[in-house]
């Protein structure tokens, strides 16, 4: 049996909003801990991670693992559907995967399991020269909308700011942002802008990002809640390129 | 000679949003005791009533009867130029519906008269085993988006509840609603989900939708204001299929 | 060395709004008084004129005077990513038009200068019979969204009052508003409303429009800062056409 209770369904709104604009479909895993999300884009260029605790639910019940299948898009059209102020409840029945939100009327959702194998990757460990934090709507607000002159960024950090910019024909984009942390080296990769949007998306899960970055590496993006019963991260792979 | 005064135009753009989207043409009849409206759309699915009491207005004159041929698109594109604390004055001309604006500029709209045979429907008597209130911006909310799975609803209600259900291949969805009314039988007709979703576009009429239900029976959906000064009520056909 | 900083992106943004929706490039000329720009449309229809004063600006240097040649789309699509409580620097380096927004982040645009010929139009000289103030939100209120029944509007002045008019097959629209000013003489022009709507967009310049207005004559709009440190102005030439 497994049934997971949430006073708040916007945690679960805000995360299936980013990845289901990476995957199409996804192997959600619960077990007594908690539940886990592992994907990898059909291109292998964006990774995700989503946990969220036992300790984060009102209620959190899960004897035995299980592995629910499900179309991402599916489950979003039904947590779109959701009012701020909603109860969410979770569970699973032989075929479908339930979501319930309780306000004024009670609505119930059941969506269709998918059939399909799927073995959950892993991400490559990477040891990251920097580190730092940055304001989450701050990232969203400067990077989303870059593509007026490129498709792609560059994002570099030095000892003092974290930089982010775009060079296109008819003009340039360059955001700094004094990071304030002690960082001693320097660091330059570049990304697809679309890519980055779709990571920009869970803007609701945390107020802070903390971002890890090395000289053409992944980009290391993760939102962490206040409480710690919760992460949501993604790994993005960089456009190797010459770009100067 | 006619001419009806209102001091809020919401009245009548909600009231037209909907019945602009069900019927292309109508004839709006006036007499001394107020405005009625009655009518079928094309493919006689949704029948419509709208009834506005002399009283509801703050000035009302109609010396003899009149019959208001009118285009329902160009009446509402007229109507949506209204702000919420304009005053609305209705006239006739020889061949035009007036409707003034006034606040702090005075706005005109002069709409031709339609020259047209019409005959007004008249709904069929119908006696619905059951009936109970139900909040119109909880119904809106409810049902409105529930094509996430299905074209088609099932509305059920029984002794407890009012429930609304939608089955498709990927996923089903179910509200229920506690009406807390005395019904002591079942009834469940099934309905097109976007004829429905044209009713419920008059959600400034009322704040409680008055509902009635049978089986394989015509929904009887009507929104009262609480004065008793007008009354916007619809008939929609079921689908009639099996649904098992 | 050109220079000038403003705490308040609004100004350029509405401006450039309505002129980006008018002309595709302009020649921004700035010397030790301030900035200024005069366009034609290219159909020689509207000529606009803005003209924002040193006074205006927190900073302001200019050595020498500059022809600043830009793309008014790629111009507006940097200003629209400002927000309300940015400071805004323009500066200048060898090739580029440089925008810088200063808040939480430090965003820096630049913008390609663009190679032209560039002649600024100058407007005729004309004597208007009548002149008068609007509110601007009024006005924009209003005569925007006449094209429900015409592509085209009158707009007459009398002794007591200002009127804009539109006729078309299926209605009229009449707008009334009492100018309160000393005008012994009546006034009429037709314009085109499509052209009309685009000098609209400027609706954060000013609260307050002045019109001019003759018979068969340009209509002239201007809006001037209460400060009296900018001006923004339209004069649209008028359709030439029996109206009866």
């Amino acid at each position: 049996m497994f049934k997971a209770e949430l006073s708040d369904p916007n945690i679960l709104k805000t995360s299936f909003d980013a990845i289901s604009s990476i995957v199409d479909e996804v192997q959600i895993q619960t077990d007594s801990e908690g539940i886990r999300l592992d994907a990898l884009d059909r291109s292998h260029i964006t990774f995700v991670h989503l946990e969220l605790k036992a300790s984060l639910f009102d209620e959190y019940v899960c004897d035995e693992p299980e592995k629910i299948n499900i179309d991402t898009d599916e489950l979003m059209k039904v947590l779109k559907r959701s009012k701020s102020n909603d109860r969410v409840i979770m569970s699973l029945d032989e075929g479908n995967f339930i979501i319930t939100f309780e306000g004024e009327a009670k609505r119930t959702f059941k969506i269709r399991l998918i059939d399909m194998e799927y073995e959950a990757p892993s991400p490559p460990e990477l040891e990251h020269p920097t580190k730092f934090d940055i304001p989450f709507a701050l990232l969203k607000d400067s990077i989303q909308d870059m593509d007026i002159f490129s498709d792609k960024i560059a994002l570099i950090v030095d000892s003092e700011k974290f930089r982010a910019s775009a060079e296109g024909e008819f003009g340039d984009a360059n955001i700094e942002y004094l990071h304030g942390e002690k960082i001693d080296t320097e660091a330059k990769s570049i990304f697809s802008l679309e890519k980055i949007r779709e990571m920009l998306k869970a803007d609701k899960f945390s107020d802070v990002a903390t971002i890890k970055l090395g000289n053409d590496m992944p980009l290391h993006l993760s939102l962490k809640m206040v409480s710690e019963d919760g992460e949501l991260s993604f790994l993005l792979a960089p456009r190797i390129e010459a770009d100067d």
